[in-house]
């Protein structure tokens, strides 16, 4: 059964890298004449592993595209994916008290600037509800204790299956995800650290900043791993900053890095623009 | 008569946009054992112009390959390019009495950064006799008035054929070039504008912007046209500045910002990561 | 009679530049127990004039300085301010239906970075009430039609002096202010334009700007004078694009330096850092 | 003895922060006739020390100044130094083999953008010998070994002294100082850091830089101390990377960064306008 009307798809790869590759995959999106509006590739030497992020137009459907491309991935010993470009990606964002990221996610949301669809804001404390509100967002308040984090953690993770959640953001949430989570959400949470990493892990990075007497502050974007502020960096920018700056004032100014940081990692995951390749990501902007 | 050791050759094109060229131009690659370690392209909706740049390593010699993709080429109406990756641009730098543009690009020539070799640098001030020297650059003095000027240019041409120069290169060069001479050499000459393009055309540049009051100054490298600073821009950037700049200051501020806007054009032209695009250019950096 | 608890103060001038200015402020202030917190100068050699902005932290009450520093105000014949740091300042800001700007200055205002208080958003469309209402700053619909725009004018006015209005913004407010208004609102209106100023004045900038392929785009802070875009600049940011963007995706891309410039600025002006230098601002960030 | 035409001097100090600084130097400049070009300050409440710089035109001689300053400075308990405004400060650049540093710097000087006078170069290898010829700055050829170390460092004490050099600037130079060295000369001897610190400290940072997968690389130039890539930052600035960039890339791109991140520190410590702070900087630009 073949839809007449065209759609975009987002085809997105890596394999073993070896020649033909390419010509096998654009071989089959040409006999469903699927015209490429949008192609990247990266072949990394060091791992020998090919990536490729192909937007794809075309009438046929997807499952035609995904049953030809199937024996490809196969020949080549892919790992694949295609999806309808654009498709809104089921989202959780998890916060805290500090609103300056959220705010940020739900108006661009709203603005269509990014293509996720906030199934909840997941918080330990109550204070930003009135913002979801506003964006007619569920707010779920899921407060956390040494004693209760066991059992926060598993509502999470029920709330990930039933929401059918994809995604989940740390928008500046306070606590520190179990290795058992970070296992079994692996590649689906990104977070965003208030600083340049590797500079200045853990508590407090802004003050880190200002006793070191650094002249850029910045804010990292990355995935979780059960080791933190360690996992594969999806996206990082930087403020210049002077010795006139007390250490609270870093982290006013940081604020608004650390949303643009996050924005920009979350709409590059939800457009599938961010493959992970070991400890590192390949971002294909 | 192929060449066993394996060659890196740099494929560019353009053509009408339509389903297929990849899989068509990558199926010769294949053929001929092309292992494609970087592939870029850009389909233009406006124009409908599609454009592609692959590097491919392979131990077929490009004379076969050549073939081979004559008839694709010839079947989607492409204008094509096959070159050895990273062979040196025969290239003219052009200059007045300012320094810091060669400078630069002789040092990063010398540096293996920019993949050129420099067939002469020609001047109409001596000043910069020493500098040439000193990389052991040929240096060609050829004054310019407004009597001499046709037959000036006429040497420049001369010049051009008998080094066979690919790329002439205007770094500072402060004289502005004949409208014939221009669409002589359309595409093959890069000027450096101290001025954030396109604002401040013309003379003074730094002087304008500092009376206009701006907070960020710039440079922009573009290829020349007969319209002057009009032509397609293929790199700009700016630096910060305040109001206790004087427009002497910003001059020597902008010199920074000018070499290393220029640098990076010829560095991407050199390398055909830049392709013309009507009056826009494509660089796939 | 004097307050006895520490209270900090803003004071600027300007005047024509000669020996003694600094040490006849500072006398001042440290008769009266001021300790400078903050102090910056600037003396412009091209119009022989001397700015200066002093935060300086007293028991002795605004008034006693007032009368005290009179005396030297006359003497060296300057404009000058006294006044309280951190005061918020009475602000109007003007919309019609693009939300990021508008959010973007409640937000911050609401978290404290910028020193206004917002006495009414006033539009010229309905769209932005229900974010207005989120902030609980009253929303005044004024519609503009050619018909109706003197009056509307005249109705703006009567709401600065009615709700003792300090400081107009334009918020991507989409009509253009009369003579008149500018002239009577002189230094009091600052406009965000959605270009690097003085390229793209006018109408649909990121447009313009994708028509000349420029690589960088970005957006400037004014003054709103008589002469349209051309009033003095008090801030400006760019941000990279490259050939595949869209002149739409500009149009995006672009929101984020405009909100992050307009709100310098804002804030700036708020803080009493920006005096107007004939056609150009000293900013003393 | 008094010159009657008109000199520049700044002054720098600092201090024990309290009321009546300010007033107290600039009674002394404007009793000399001196009118203050340029003027900044910076209390620190963390230390509460006091910083101040200031450029002033006088027809006083600096000794009459230096003797109606001391009383003050003694009062306020002041570390002073008077100084002639862009004197050449006497400077030994130390080099390995990387020249992108060493041109920079002897470029700008000859230029006139860094008032520093080169009293040698010294290199623990020759391969720069040329560069320094080129632009006729003596070349002392130093080389260092396990046994020779200490004796090249009392070497190079000698050549500050004979060569009476107030600053010695690492320009990549490949050896690590002893802890005596550092302490006699602390305070004077300036190096740049092939990264982001306190990002990447040791050997290698691009390889390290690569292995994390960071999206920005930087430079840092810092004073140095005894404990390795810990001095006080004068000067930072970063690069954007993407994953397509080999660790061999990464070294050849931030090249740039380090020049010119070395050169603002070079020169902003020549014109007096770095003063230190603990293990941080005040830096007046």
């Amino acid at each position: 059964m073949s839809n007449e009307s065209t759609q975009h798809w987002v085809l997105t790869l890596s394999c073993p890298d070896r020649p033909g590759i390419v010509h096998a995959v654009t071989g089959v999106l040409a006999q469903h004449n699927g015209n490429i509006t949008e192609s990247q590739q990266f072949g990394d030497p060091l791992t020998n592993t090919f990536f490729m992020r192909v937007e794809v137009a075309t009438t046929t459907d997807a499952n035609r595209i995904s049953v030809a491309l199937a024996p490809v991935a196969e020949e080549f010993d892919m790992t694949w994916r295609l999806d309808a470009a654009g498709r809104p990606v089921r989202t959780i964002i998890m916060v805290s008290k500090a609103a300056h990221c959220l705010n940020d996610l739900l108006f661009r949301q709203r603005a269509g600037d990014i293509p996720i669809e906030v199934a909840a804001v997941v918080a330990n404390h109550m204070d930003l509800k009135p913002l979801a509100d506003f964006y007619e967002v569920p707010f779920i308040y899921l407060p956390v204790s040494k004693e209760t984090k066991t059992e926060a953690e598993r509502e999470l993770v029920r709330l990930v299956n039933d929401l059918d959640v994809e995604l989940v953001v740390l928008a500046r949430y306070m606590q520190i995800l179990s290795d058992e989570l970070c296992s079994e959400l692996s590649g689906r949470v990104i977070n965003i650290h208030h600083s340049f990493l590797p500079s200045f892990k853990g508590a407090k990075p802004y003050h880190q900043a200002h006793a070191r007497g650094v002249k850029l502050i910045g804010a990292t974007s990355h995935y979780v791993t059960g080791d933190l502020d360690e996992g594969p960096i999806i996206e990082q920018d930087v403020e210049r900053v002077d010795h006139g700056r007390s250490a609270e004032e870093l982290v006013t100014l940081g604020q608004d890095v650390e949303r643009r940081v996050l924005a920009r990692a979350v709409r590059w995951h939800a457009e599938h623009r961010v493959l992970l390749n070991g400890q590192r990501t390949v971002v294909f902007k």
